[in-house]
């Protein structure tokens, strides 16, 4: 049995286990291993992230090994990183020369390489991305899928451009993707600018894509960072221009990690288990046969048949003939997340029929084994996606305020979401952050229109002119 | 330009980087970069492995970092490795308490969790594989694709049976996906059992694929290992029979790395370049315009039609409009390996025809645009196919010899594989081996029926009852 999910953090250590998405018992901490239901479902997030990369990037693949000497040449990305890198000293029985790093991202590692790619204008843009195991020595408390040493699934894009206006075309490119991805994924998100004392390190500007989790803390999904010629200068990377000039690349970096689904599950799963949207549920359609006696061979019969047509559509289908009892099958069903349930009992097999039901409702409906068709069932899936995608969103409106004095913001921490008008400026930040002990996420990049707000406003802590903001607790 | 093929060695080194497979620039020895291209040959060929290993396994994700303790355990595998691993030994600015080696491959990061995984005999077979990145710290001559440091693309399959019968039924089963794998690429192989002292570290025995490669010398391109119960003593990994015993499971391991796609590459490639079978090339096909004064409309117009037709069928097509001369288009796209070329020129575009021609052979067919059906492609595709293998075939079998004395056998050796009769034994081996120069790669699994010899004849240096054994200088 799974806590309840108002007790969130239980509910995700306990579901992650019990529904087979990892394993925690590895003997290192902030290391999990993924069971295979866990990773079909990575599997099948991942093809669609891939598929929505393809369009714009190539798909490359650079050494998880960054020497000691590149990865310290850009002096506010070392300085972010140094805590949290793991160092290759020994080859063997010998000690290496120089130390290698484990890669906590792979901006140094690409970018000496870049150096050697691009030559010349029509060499611009350049986009690429890799899927890639990262390594952070996280000292604070792990966490499967949300805050580990070893981020399994790490999809980081790199791109280089003519000037300082085209990366900015394809931060917006790249912001775009990413909605699209958490639209498909049903995940709602917030659009946020990170302050400048919370950019990435080596970075002109960060925007993050944060959701916001049943227990109303934030969770940081993904990232877009703007490098102006930041690297470019570091690693001098350079390309000739149509008059002959050789000027500087402005590039931008953007990642996804598996947070995502640590998003998926969180943010639809209920008391019972995973909810999964019918393209990323490694089992689509669950037929259960109910059997009574002298019933057996027509129930099954039939659940066969159906079981047939809906496979030859091509769906991911189970037919569970095990010997369990339905009640048992409904439970791990449910747990697993499958999307659509369907129960063929003896009055179905005599009418044939089919009794069908969603993960998210508790309708039952009967219909004619003819109507299963492949159309309708996608129907059902979009009907179900938008079932998910509304739930979210009302989750996640409900638990963003806007608040014109902290007292009243900090009460609402640990709650949701905190809006307020912020000046921008870090020392007033650091008091802000001090009286609501919650970070500032940052400004509102796109401001949704659920939240009626203007733009700009006075500072909540020092009165100056200032933008709509938001603060949280975060993970 | 590339050198010609029968200097293999800097032919290799220079198709790796002009056809864009990996650049060898990355500043540490034995680590390359993925370029794009390379990169979706190696996607299209792991598809397809993937596709093979989904029937019968399930895909995991196990951690990259394995404890020292851990991989200390099991006394003949930790001395297989134990000079060749990667050791991290501090997170940021600490020292670790426990070293971390890099996995130079996962038995002692899967074998632990095996333990907990399984209970009763209805958890077996278990049977998992994951594609992954594993590390060696080689210290001899690194080479992009064959010898690194950093394998990047390392599948490995890991099973537990309940006895070691069953056990070597799946190996049985790892062999004959292999074969499946190897066939689909067109790689002939040499299936061979290796001596004991060239066995996997902590296996009862080791089956290798081996392929011969231009220069002679021959490469290891898959291992199937058999391990007993030697590891679930070391790690305890026990089932509940039917009668309720306890009995160690009986495992298996088998492994592909990137060799696959340095054999696709040296086996098929020519002195143009590489040439790759249609299901793995990124570009099936690519069409040319040959434009004339006066004629560029008619011949751009039908190449686009062309060009629509081909990829309304799904394949992957490319329309070369580029500036530069048919000559350089030519050159290009040869070097890149791409399957089949469409020529359209003046006198096509007026009769509605298109000059095809293959990227293994020298003939050129006119014929009709109507004619230039899906099933009429694919059926070019396998009939390629079926040249390549017969091409490739060929080749290996012209450098497979079958001696009955050492002195001959070494002449040969450089230029091929040696195969006589050989007694097993470890003393004798060494002398063999001193004798030739070269390695005793063991006794053959399967006798291939080209091969006109007994299983069984007196060993080429004792005298002894021997088996058929082939050695060579390898990858």
């Amino acid at each position: 049995m799974l806590p309840p999910k108002s007790n969130f953090s239980e509910w995700f250590h306990e579901i992650i286990q019990q529904a087979e998405i990892m394993d925690i018992r590895y003997p290192v901490k902030g290391l999990y291993v993924w069971f295979p239901f866990g990773f079909k479902i990575r599997r099948l997030v991942y093809d669609k992230l891939r598929e929505i990369m393809d369009r714009d990037h190539e798909e490359v693949y650079f050494p998880t090994l960054i020497p000691e000497t590149e990865l310290g040449k850009e002096s506010e990305h070392i300085k972010g990183f140094e805590d949290e890198v793991f160092w290759v000293t020994h080859g063997g029985l010998e000690k290496l020369d120089v130390k290698l790093a484990l890669r906590p991202t792979s901006e140094t590692a690409m970018y000496p390489m870049f150096k050697l790619w691009i030559r010349s204008h029509a060499d611009l843009p350049l986009r690429v991305y890799q899927i890639v195991n990262v390594f952070r020595y996280e000292t604070k408390h792990t966490r499967p899928l949300i805050r580990l040493r070893e981020i399994t699934s790490f999809k980081e894009a790199h791109t280089a451009h003519r000037n300082y206006e085209e990366a900015e075309e394809n931060v917006r490119l790249a912001v775009s993707l990413y909605k699209e991805f958490y639209d498909f994924l049903a995940i709602p998100y917030l659009i946020l600018r990170r302050p400048e004392w919370d950019k990435f390190p080596g970075a002109d500007y960060t925007i993050a894509f944060d959701t916001v989790m049943p227990d109303g803390r934030t969770m940081q999904i993904g990232t877009v960072h703007h490098l102006a010629d930041n690297f470019a200068k570091t690693f001098d990377i350079k390309y000739e221009t149509p008059d002959g000039d050789h000027a500087y690349v402005h590039q931008t970096c953007y990642g996804i990690s598996e947070r995502c689904i640590a998003a998926l599950i969180s943010i639809h799963g209920d008391d019972l288990g995973l909810v999964l949207p019918f393209e990323v549920s490694p089992v689509q359609i669950v037929i259960i046969p109910i059997l009574y006696k002298g019933k057996e061979e027509e129930v099954m019969d039939l659940s066969k048949r159906v079981y047939e047509k809906l496979k030859g559509y091509g769906f991911r289908v189970v037919l569970d003939d095990t010997d369990e009892r339905p009640g048992a099958k409904y439970y791990k069903w449910e747990l697993k997340g499958v999307p659509i349930r369907i129960e063929i009992g003896p009055k179905e097999a005599e009418r044939n029929e089919a009794v069908v039901s969603f993960r998210d409702e508790k309708v039952k409906k009967s219909l004619s084994v003819e109507e299963l068709s492949k159309e309708k069932i996608l129907e059902w899936a979009r009907e179900m996606k938008e079932r998910l995608k509304k739930k979210a969103e009302e989750e996640m409106r409900a638990k963003v305020r806007i608040f014109s004095n902290l007292e009243e913001a900090k009460e609402w921490i640990g709650k949701g979401v905190a809006v307020f008008y912020f000046c921008g400026d870090e020392k007033c930040g650091e008091e802000v952050e001090e009286k609501l002990s919650a970070g500032i996420l940052g400004k509102f990049e796109e401001i949704p229109e659920w939240i009626s707000a203007e733009e700009k406003g006075r500072c909540v802590n020092c009165g100056r002119e200032g933008f709509l903001c938001a603060a949280a607790k975060s993970y």
